[in-house]
């Protein structure tokens, strides 16, 4: 197709929605990418544009010239298109800026870098429909008819004071079914949830869920409506957090796709790996401290593994429901030491099972006393396992970090090195008498 | 607050929206927050309870009656209605039915119980506006005004013809700005997504983010349509897809809550636990095989541990990436080929950086004659586990489970044992002469 004549490809794309094109695009190398994207219609062009994954973005607008870019800033909504001028070099930035022919949306742009990408101003878009609450429906229609054109989804029109201070909203429902005359000021919803600017993200989200809006306005300190959010960022920021969180338990250090060279998939892998096996080696010198019990009882190495992996998986299980109590917006909040005896009660039940399933096998092998050595350190490293996983994750979001590292290889290596430790000092011990 | 008196209380919540008395019902025992309902605006109530945790709301409404509970099902969502009634034994389920007022409302619950929770039919809701494609804009308001009633967020007007089937759609703004006298037929957009009632939840949610819709009519295979789903169910089942998936990562066999019984957090942890446990006696019983080995070189057991936590890690990032790419909508296609000579390559980069990590070690402890064995034996772990961690996930989802158990304790106690196994036949092979 791609050597072939512009009119035929314009109008085959023409019967295509922009979120199929860009499937096309991704099995296309840039060259031909570049190529398709300047046939298109720019509105259609930066919806596409938009919507790309960020990676391939980068690389594709790499071939455009800043001419060639502007007009297709020029067509997105504001937030995406600073999403799409923050991933360019600066010099470009400015230039694309420059040469915007809506002025109104190089204002936008320009007020909404300003903003963190993590936080509700980094997040809304400029687009929105707000009208003064001394207007009636009739004139109201006239302002939709006026700022609709930029506005792609208007789920309700904002109302507010003189001085731009946000005061309500009328559904569109409510305009299609009131009467021309009615003044908005006698129709409108005071009842209106907002966020300030410096929300965090993952707080607009919680907002928007619990209240199940499809849109949020933005405001200033001053309650100055700024702008507004709506669902579909925030259901690619759930998305997007999701995944993070996927790859932070999975001990990934960093995005990677499948895909990605065999050089980036490595780097995310070894940091990871590595310190799993100096952790594993500070384990090896312990090991290697009790030589002389291992040299007499050789059958205490093949407990080892017994030992390493409850003590990784209780950790990864107890901290994966701290997480969850941590992320969960109907939260209970329970003391630190509430949580703690909960936990402590289950790790004795499962630290009695598994302790005794490994100790009936100590007779199967025949080493019998093994038996208490066995059953008591497997209670212990679950216990220690368990308070491990219950404080490390309450600790690292204490201090801002992503308390899903605690789930990961981490809390695993961790326990992995108390463990053995805990081990073989027990069956020092307890057998003392060898 | 509880003993006092209706009216205050009555006044007192009526200031507060939906969510956030629910945010307080979480804090009162049932037989209070029972009262509480009963106290409130149906409406009101019938929010609250659709949005309440399952878990929380099983137990809240054990203590209604069914003529209680049937006027809040009444001012439901049909799906939400469907929701509560499926958690319900099945006499009350009937009861409540029966005694619904809303006619209307009864028959839609009664459409919605023949599907499946994970299908679109079993997401969609009866609540929507359709108009047929003869109307004016004009006879079109009022269709509104009369179905209007009933549904909470209208994105836009669902046009169909004379048989009832999906022909395109009006968005709200386009019919606050036309003319009243225009014809539908002449403004309505044809160009609709829309999804069939058997299409699994998974691909609506794909769909829905993919297109960027706040709504998607749901037809059936004449393409009728019959309901509709709207994108905050879809946001609350990504949310819950995310917190199973890391669930089903962390070795929990079912969904459990830091603060459920003691009984039940036990319940889903032990299965995994006990697992690894069996998993990790196996790999006791290889050890056991090599006690004379064991005896003549004690140092070999040192190095157990960084042999499985190695073999864990690399499984858990390798089935991670794979995950990732089977979840992910703009998926490349590689063969199974191509994906597992991209990870061997990976993996003999990582296996090298490990394994000569782990060789220099046994130089620090005196031990130089075993810098083969391990260096190689990790070598060999990274390498199968990675293997592992590529076919297991793709296999697993092939045959319809959830792939993301490939990343929890089944691939790291499975890694566990055949590292182990590795470890001592290549010990056994290269120190022959011992």
């Amino acid at each position: 197709i791609e050597a072939g004549d512009d009119t035929t490809l314009r109008v085959e794309m023409e019967d295509l929605y922009p979120a199929d094109i860009s499937g096309i695009l991704y099995e296309l190398d840039t060259d031909q990418a570049h190529y398709l994207l300047n046939l298109l219609d720019h509105t259609v062009g930066a919806e596409i544009i938009s919507n790309l994954d960020p990676t391939v973005r980068v690389d594709l607008l790499k071939t455009f010239t800043s001419e060639e870019l502007a007009p297709f800033i020029n067509q997105m909504d504001s937030d995406d298109a600073v999403d799409v001028l923050n991933e360019q070099p600066i010099q470009v930035r400015e230039e694309v800026i420059a040469l915007l022919e809506d002025r109104e949306q190089a204002r936008f742009i320009l007020d909404l870098l300003h903003y963190d990408e993590d936080v509700a101003g980094g997040l809304m878009q400029k687009e929105l429909i707000k009208i003064s609450v001394n207007l009636t429906v009739n004139a109201c229609i006239e302002e939709i008819r006026d700022q609709a054109e930029n506005v792609e989804n208007v789920y309700a029109v904002y109302v507010v004071d003189d001085l731009g201070k946000l005061l309500g909203l009328v559904s569109l429902k409510k305009i299609v079914l009131a009467r021309k005359t009615a003044r908005i000021a006698d129709i409108y919803d005071d009842d209106i949830v907002y966020v300030e600017t410096y929300r965090p993200a993952a707080e607009v989200a919680e907002v928007m869920q619990k209240y199940d809006l499809d849109a949020v306005p933005v405001v200033n300190v001053q309650k100055r409506l700024l702008g507004r959010i709506t669902i579909d960022d925030i259901v690619d920021l759930i998305t997007e957090q999701a995944e993070e969180d996927i790859q932070v338990i999975s001990g990934l250090s960093g995005e990677v796709e499948e895909d990605d060279t065999i050089w980036a998939r490595s780097k995310v892998q070894l940091p990871w790996l590595v310190a799993g096996a100096v952790g594993s080696l500070l384990a090896a010198t312990v090991i290697n401290g009790f030589q002389s019990e291992l040299g007499k009882i050789a059958a205490l190495a093949a407990f080892i593994p017994i030992i390493g992996s409850t003590g990784g998986n209780v950790g990864i299980q107890t901290s994966s429901l701290i997480l969850q109590s941590l992320s969960d917006t109907s939260g209970l909040n329970a003391t630190l030491g509430q949580r703690l005896l909960r936990t402590l009660l289950v790790a004795i039940i499962n630290g009695l099972v598994v302790g005794l399933i490994a100790g009936t096998y100590t007779f199967l092998i025949g080493e019998p006393r093994l038996f208490f050595v066995v059953a008591m350190s497997l209670l212990a490293v679950v216990l220690l396992a368990s308070f491990m996983g219950t404080v490390t994750p309450l600790l690292l979001n204490r201090i801002g970090i992503n308390p899903a590292v605690a789930s990961g290889p981490f809390i695993t290596t961790a326990n992995d090195l108390i463990g053995i430790g805990v081990y073989f000092l027990i069956a020092d011990a307890l057998l003392a008498e060898l």
